[in-house]
């Protein structure tokens, strides 16, 4: 039995277009000697579709889509995932469904059992969950279905199950030869090495049954899904392997499987490179933009996403403006300069000291008698994020924002100031992987130039200014922030990781204190496994100190 | 056997406060010689945690705190909201619980059945469901105890009930002589009097058995609760109600209830103007801010939102700051100053116009040869949204944006322009009822200049611009977007309900294409069944039309 599995990547409520592609690899399938073709999770729909799924109409159109799909399939057998309704007289509206498809007819249907909720998942929000699971007859094999949640809960392998059910143990019971799950997983650093297909393997070995893993690939705002979709024998060995954060149809001989030599593993700040450009890539594409617009201070971080949006977009669509004021210093400029000449990428330089001594002016009798300070900071950010949008107006850039993860977590970044943009690209990248970035695309040819690398962080904002000056060196905020954000530990237990206590108590402070300014952030890229947005609901009105 | 209903408002996450606030309320219930005292939905952290939940060091808090509260409890007994450990070995790691506390003991623990994970309401995210409900005795009373999702769930009152199962059905079924049902029920308009007293009267009638509903009452971010905690009789007759949007201590004796005159219910627009006072107070001293500062332009929203301020915090609290450009009227800024001088409250004027000049010089070789567009129009809101965050910076004031809801909806709004600010006080609040608050307001004497109530609206960006140049009529508009957002309706059938084809459609694609803009909005009061934010979750990225 020669099964193909269709990695793909699907725009959310495109309908032709998703339909157009899925019929169009259910043809390579069929031309290349396939019985069967696989395809992601909701492939009709695209992932996630969100509160679309509210919309009657888009439940219809997905049906429709799918009625197509099934009579296109003749002389191949094919797994669609799309949405269902509940014929059931209560409950919610529809089911996470997978199609079982064969001679234009649809054989039966399969609901995904568990609904992830948690993180950046809605699932309940939208579906019902199946009442029951059952396996299909194919060829000499008995199918058992499932649908991406419905994997993640084996007992042995997670030491606390997060659902009573376990899908995958009901269909093996009921005599499953051969384990297939679709999904929507999206990617984070490290996920598939370490977890994902750790799991998958387990599972074949757990019931000695083989398992064949699709999932999507491409960006779809926030989230970038990687594929890495695999077949894996019964003896626990990967037997196919797809590609990485690329669309591909892969096929595998069930009777005659080779084992197959285990991929070198890329590293994980290669991982994350591609999935910045491939989010980017999707984010602009999906929203139609060509080109996209960066505000350079000749710091990493800027440095950074410019270079990321080249590799990208490719340089014709990036553009690069500086906006120095009296505080920015001759080497920020050149190494901006010097940055875009590296790419190839045109530069604007836009001065924004004399608007700046014209809003001073305007609120001079106002502000009389007060210091310069953070009100004064903002400002400058403010009108540069002002020419930024200028720009974007009037030529229909997207603007990239340039802030990191550690900034974002504290704070340190002007609202509606260098926080403007439509995408921010590296708002889940911590401080010290932007550095790692940095070097990972210098490592054939200095791209972004040493300087940026090398020399203190500053904003620039008043004179003689460091990132230092209120922040704790960035490897140390690193570690404090991941165990607070990503690991929801107390301040009592990071300061018992052996982290300074009052550094410890002035970080936390500042990630609560700034919730409201990530409330009014730009969508970016999720790389770690809790990223700000949509994975992390925070109140902004509380009073928890912990 | 005399019941006290603690309607209170409580601080997320301030277990001190909070303690300390159903303590007390403990000891007045005692002292006027109750025999219970029941407290709203997790009392004891504040609705809702949000993602709080997941953090350790949070449910442990509430669980000490829980102990205090029971500790406390001697006299009288207490039922009381608190989060609990889940102990099973799997699934979410906490249930949303009321404990059932008499003599310094928690005698029972009761968990919420049905989880609400829809709209604002995330609950499955966090809470493991109970797997039985039981009634627990009371002095002559058999207690049926739910809390708030469990009591909408019945079968005869709801065309589609959302869950297979129904508690108060269990309960009954058990031999509850009495259900009681503890709630963190947000207000949005019309939604007690048309759907949440007539749900719990049939509820009495249906099983003949007396009911007792505690609300929760204030701010929490987006969420307003309206309190209304009521007792019904077994005839679905109401014996006692309590007040609208504040804190209540409601007495009352179920051997010998005597049945309320219904009060004279408010009108819809005086509930929506008293849900947007207590909103704004609870998030501004929840987020311990004094001052609030306002742009004023002369027009409708921002004198709605300015009368609004002052009737929440206090003209000494309230200020207004105008900036007019080149294209603002004489009779803008007339009006505006009439309306500060109306409210005694303080305004600056700060012009624009030479800032926009300042700006357009530096763009003048990039943007040569192009017509003045949006770029010019956003620009000046952007110069606005500036100055008052610069106000902000310098003297601590919370900025409240404008916008109302109509514009947020097609996208009329300048991000990182009026866009700017922590709390949108009226952007769930379509056009036509601003209009209805300015006439509510006025009701009595002038506060907003009639002026600004009859002229028409117009953004003065540009010369002669108005909102009607490019918008439909305001009541048409919000019957479009009424239909689609609020009602989920699709394009066909909103044109079927007499609509031009060319306006809905032209809308439509407005509302879908500025999703980008809502993202990055600031938060502000529910008051319709589907405001943006947390309650309606759309992608960015799509393509979908309907």
């Amino acid at each position: 039995m020669k099964i193909a599995l269709a990695q793909i990547n699907q725009i959310v409520g495109n309908f032709r277009k998703n339909t157009e592609k899925i019929c169009s690899y259910i043809n390579c399938a069929k031309d290349q000697g396939a019985h069967l073709v696989i395809f992601p999770e909701l492939a009709v729909t695209g992932y996630p579709p969100r509160d679309f799924l509210d919309i009657p109409a888009f439940v219809d159109k997905n049906l429709a889509a799918l009625d197509e799909i099934a009579h296109h399939t003749s002389g191949i057998s094919a797994i669609v995932g799309f949405v269902d309704k509940n014929k059931q007289p209560y409950g919610k509206l529809v089911h996470n469904a997978a199609a079982f498809i064969q001679d234009r007819k649809v054989i039966s249907v399969h609901y995904k059992t568990l609904l992830p909720t948690y993180d950046v998942f809605d699932e309940h929000r939208y579906f019902e969950p199946a009442r029951t699971v059952f396996p299909v007859k194919f060829r000499n094999h008995l199918l058992g279905l499932s649908i991406c949640e419905d994997i993640w809960n084996d007992d042995e392998f997670w030491p606390r199950p997060l659902y009573e059910r376990d899908p995958i143990k009901d269909l093996i019971s009921q005599g499953a030869t051969l384990i297939i799950n679709i999904a929507s997983s999206p990617f984070t650093a490290e996920k598939h090495e370490k977890i994902r297909l750790p799991m998958l393997i387990h599972d074949t070995l757990k019931y000695r049954v083989p398992l064949i893993y699709v999932n999507q690939v491409g960006g779809s705002d926030e989230l970038v899904f990687d594929g890495n979709s695999t077949a894996i024998n019964a003896e626990g060995k990967v037997i196919a392997q797809a590609a990485v954060f690329e669309e591909e149809l892969m096929f595998v001989d069930m009777a005659n499987p080779a084992v197959q030599v285990p991929r070198k593993s890329s590293t994980t700040i290669e991982t994350v490179y591609r999935a910045l450009i491939v989010g980017l890539r999707d984010y602009t594409e999906k929203c139609r933009f060509k080109k996209v617009v960066i505000g350079l201070s000749g710091g990493i971080d800027s440095a950074v996403t410019l270079a990321l949006a080249v590799a990208s977009l490719g340089n014709e669509n990036v553009m690069g403006v500086l906006m120095p004021s009296q505080f920015t210093s001759e080497s920020s400029i050149n190494d901006a300069v010097k940055l875009c000449k590296n790419l190839s990428v045109p530069h604007k330089i836009i001065p924004i000291s004399t608007i700046f001594d014209v809003y001073r002016d305007a609120l001079k009798e106002e502000f009389r008698g007060t210091p310069f300070d953070v009100t004064e900071e903002n400002l400058q950010a403010r009108i540069r994020s002002n020419i930024i949008m200028a720009f974007s107006n009037k030529f229909g850039y997207l603007v990239l924002t340039t802030g990191n993860k550690s900034e974002l977590s504290v704070g340190y970044c002007t609202l509606y100031g260098d926080m403007s943009g439509g995408f921010a690209l590296i708002s889940d990248v911590p401080k010290t992987m932007v550095y790692e970035l940095a070097r990972y695309m210098n490592r054939e040819k200095e791209i972004i130039p040493q300087n940026i690398i090398s020399r203190a962080p500053s904003a620039e904002l008043r004179p003689n200014q460091y990132d230092q000056d209120t922040l704790p060196p960035y490897d140390i905020l690193d570690g404090i922030l991941k165990a607070y954000i990503e690991d929801n530990k107390c301040t009592a237990e990071i300061i018992a990781m052996g982290y300074d206590k009052k550094i410890v108590h002035t970080i936390v402070n500042k990630v609560k204190k700034n919730e409201y300014k990530r409330r009014q952030a730009a969508p970016g890229i999720k790389v770690t496994s809790k990223a700000f947005g949509s994975g992390r609901r925070m109140p902004i009105a509380h009073d928890f100190m912990c």
